[in-house]
């Protein structure tokens, strides 16, 4: 390997920032989704399917949506389907397997833990951004995106 | 609760773009890890260790620098002990508990490591930003920071 490439000052510090930011914001966020029964996981799932069409997602794409293995998707909708917030179907005209939906429980508790979630993501991180800050964010986040998508 | 600030467009797309960025960079950075045997996590410990005094830390400090619960860090520190890259010690004149070291093994392992692991750093996210960007960065999430670790 060649000569490395360490990060500079301005590097490490912004890198650093990332980090720490998104450690201790998921951190504060589950804790606050906790008084509702939920994790930030759990959370996440509720919003992609409640945000499909007829509420349901095929388990791989809701597991590709959510950036995580088929296995652990499938513990996870295993504790939300014992909650009764999500039950899994076999579709019998599509044999590419199972699909998650949302019951209307998971939509209720959505409903009523929605308005908390948006308040807690405005109090640690929206609100103490400028309007610009956010533009700033979302322009030099996009192309990072798109190449680690590319690289999936 | 009052009505509902629910995010504008602009917010929305910051948010999940910081969302996304951060779940696919440690995705990412963590699987480029594993050849080496390492977690993010254990990266995380194993510099935490390497820049303390003597290369070692309290445990509670560890769990409050790397911010996870004291049960969940003893957990990792044990696994990383059975790999042989760290140590538990008992401090005779200190009735607050367990030191963490870092031992040859964990030092040379992050020797080895750290010019891959900065390689991906800068692959996935430094080199693809302007020093302007980062510094933008730095400067927005630094209240933040204040603001999380003021409320932890």
């Amino acid at each position: 390997m060649s000569t490395p490439r360490w990060l500079t000052t301005t590097e490490q510090r912004a890198w650093r920032a990332h980090l720490a930011v998104h450690k201790l914001l998921s951190h504060r966020l589950d804790r606050e989704l906790q008084e509702f029964g939920l994790s930030l996981n759990d959370y996440e799932i509720l919003v992609n399917l409640s945000e499909s069409p007829g509420k349901r997602m095929r388990m791989s794409d809701l597991a590709d949506a959510t950036i995580q293995s088929r296995s652990r998707l499938s513990h996870q909708v295993s504790r939300m389907e014992a909650a009764g917030l999500v039950a899994r179907e076999d579709c019998a005209d599509d044999r590419r397997g199972t699909f998650a939906v949302l019951t209307d429980e998971g939509w209720e508790t959505m409903q009523r833990v929605a308005p908390h979630h948006v308040a807690s993501v405005r109090d640690h991180f929206v609100d103490l951004l400028t309007d610009d800050q956010l533009e700033a964010l979302e322009r030099a986040y996009t192309p990072i995106l798109e190449h680690l998508k590319s690289i999936r």
